[in-house]
């Protein structure tokens, strides 16, 4: 058995479904592009350059975004993923053009501190951009004039982002944008498939692939659509079961690591979780164990290249927190795996 | 090298075109299939029942689609797969109520035979259906109120055919129909093309995809339309692109085949070829001399299940014709390989 990293596609299991993204997000103004990156990109076109309050937590592809058209000062991101709100009033200035707002691994940012942000947007007159990467779906927007997700952290294609928003249509020159081609990802994705299902020997050529396509992704200047072969991918995919089953994987995951005593990040509940994050002292071991056996977790995030490299808190974060999977690829037998190696580690290692 | 059979498919290759299927047929009203059967099939649903006239040189899945609602009179095609009109006119009659027009590997039916035929169907008020599957990309249409091709034999798709006519729209009820659900073909595809490329083992794998996808098509009862996967692909592949290849290397082919005192099956001028079909005694063993150096040609038709087993010239055409591949696939180096082959061969046997 094997979990995590990059996933995998079975064109055979694809299904017409009318509960795909597409649907779910009808009634916004959508953007749909290549990636999160080309998202927030096209959005900058739109927005007074400024001061951007930037979460003291995030990945480092967002910070890169703003770094040219904004003066970025950190706020506060608490050790449960909630804002600090103190620290985030204090932070607010006539200067401030926007503010982004992040809900972690699925957990929306709870209603008080919401409302607040609501009123403080009203006095000062800033945006908040919404990063829905991770919360999509348990809640498509909170307060966000604009929203943002990046669908490659969701869904196996390998290009898709979107921008999206209440208001009025976007003043975005959209047509003029050409659509992404499609990667060998997806080549990649399939030969994963047929790796795990035991008809394709090795996996040196799909990992070459998926590392490549990744390089070429961080190097790319441009801003894209979404290509017309993930825009086709995107119609089979089910959001109503991908909900059900990372529910559910969570659900039993959270209850195995309670009984072996593991620090979950955060409580997960009435949420639907992009993966299952724990803290603990020695994650690089705990990590090369399980890759060891399989399974392979993100970390969210490295700090190199955000500029919070020495902010004491995101520091102990980053150095403390794993991505276990529970995506809608798995079901029990799978999660029951993951618990069982997890106890045998808590077990040895005490 | 090898050539011929399922296409392969090279994703990392695909870049957006202009010059697309959609664009190429959009002055048309259309109707998008899973396959050319298909099309025919709901095409079945606005036609009156009556005597179709099918031409003596066919697939056994046209015949298949007419055995039910009609009564079947075959006409005759010559060796040079011109229609024999005295034979189509001495079969003409009342009860007429369709006639199946068919353009072989893309040469057109000529212009005298056309206007001819144009003139009967306003004495016998028939309709014409016209099978553009080899000769959509010399011609469109030519006088067919009804044009059906089978995209899947011009392109690497899973599903895809179409119906299409300059008349006011069709009553056909096409929101009821479901699209199809990709199929493992696209791993075929996929897999074939890493085989070609020294990069997978084997060839076991895709061929069985392919081989069994295919017999699931033969049992198909249900009408589909196209899958939204197939027409994101042919939104990438370039019918100009297309056109200039088949072209090129057809002619390359022809001259070789001269050279060797092949008998060609048609002049093949001003056409786009679907094939480059040649005739000859002791086909099999020619054809198994090629697939022994991995050419594999397909036979443009075997006669078992269509009714004209027994049909003298058309038994001895079937028997005889040979389609060498000349697809956009390839180019000088694959064409240069196959008359190299070809010229062998003709010496061993002299």
């Amino acid at each position: 058995m094997e979990l995590g990293s990059n996933f995998e596609l079975d064109i055979s299991s694809l299904h017409n479904t009318k509960s795909h993204i597409f649907r779910y997000l009808e009634s916004y103004h959508t953007y749909y592009m290549d990636s999160g990156r080309s998202a927030l990109a096209v959005l900058n076109q739109v927005l007074a350059s400024g001061i951007i309050l930037l979460p003291s937590y995030i990945c480092e592809s967002v910070v890169k975004v703003y770094r040219e058209n904004f003066s970025i000062v950190f706020y506060k991101i608490k050790r449960d993923f909630t804002v600090d709100t103190e620290d985030l009033d204090s932070k607010l200035s006539e200067g401030v053009t926007a503010v982004y707002l992040m809900h972690y691994f699925g957990q929306l940012q709870d209603e008080m501190f919401l409302n607040w942000l609501n009123k403080k947007r009203r006095q000062y007159e800033f945006v908040i951009i919404e990063d829905t990467t991770h919360s999509i779906f348990t809640k498509r927007r909170t307060i966000g004039d604009y929203c943002v997700c990046s669908l490659r952290k969701w869904f196996p294609i390998s290009d898709g982002g979107v921008l999206y928003s209440e208001n009025e249509q976007m003043d975005i020159p959209f047509a003029d944008i050409s659509a992404k081609n499609p990667s060998a990802v997806l080549e990649a994705m399939i030969l994963k498939k047929l790796y795990l299902e035991g008809k394709a020997d090795g996996n040196e050529l799909y990992r070459k692939i998926f590392t490549e396509e990744e390089e070429k992704l961080d190097k790319q200047g441009e801003i894209y659509r979404i290509s017309e072969l993930s825009r086709s991918l995107l119609k089979y995919f089910s959001i109503d079961d991908l909900k059900e089953k990372r529910r559910e994987n969570y659900r039993m995951l959270r209850n195995a690591l309670q009984e072996c005593g593991m620090e979950l990040a955060l409580e997960g509940k009435q949420m639907v979780p992009l993966a299952c994050p724990v803290y603990l002292n020695g994650r690089e071991e705990f990590r090369q164990y399980l890759a060891e056996h399989r399974v392979y977790c993100a970390v969210h995030w490295p700090l190199a290249g955000t500029g919070l490299e020495d902010h004491k808190d995101a520091k102990e974060m980053s150095e403390q927190i794993l991505s276990l999977p529970i995506d809608q690829r798995y079901g029990a037998e799978h999660i029951q795996y993951l618990a069982e190696l997890i106890r045998d580690y808590v077990k040895i290692r005490r």
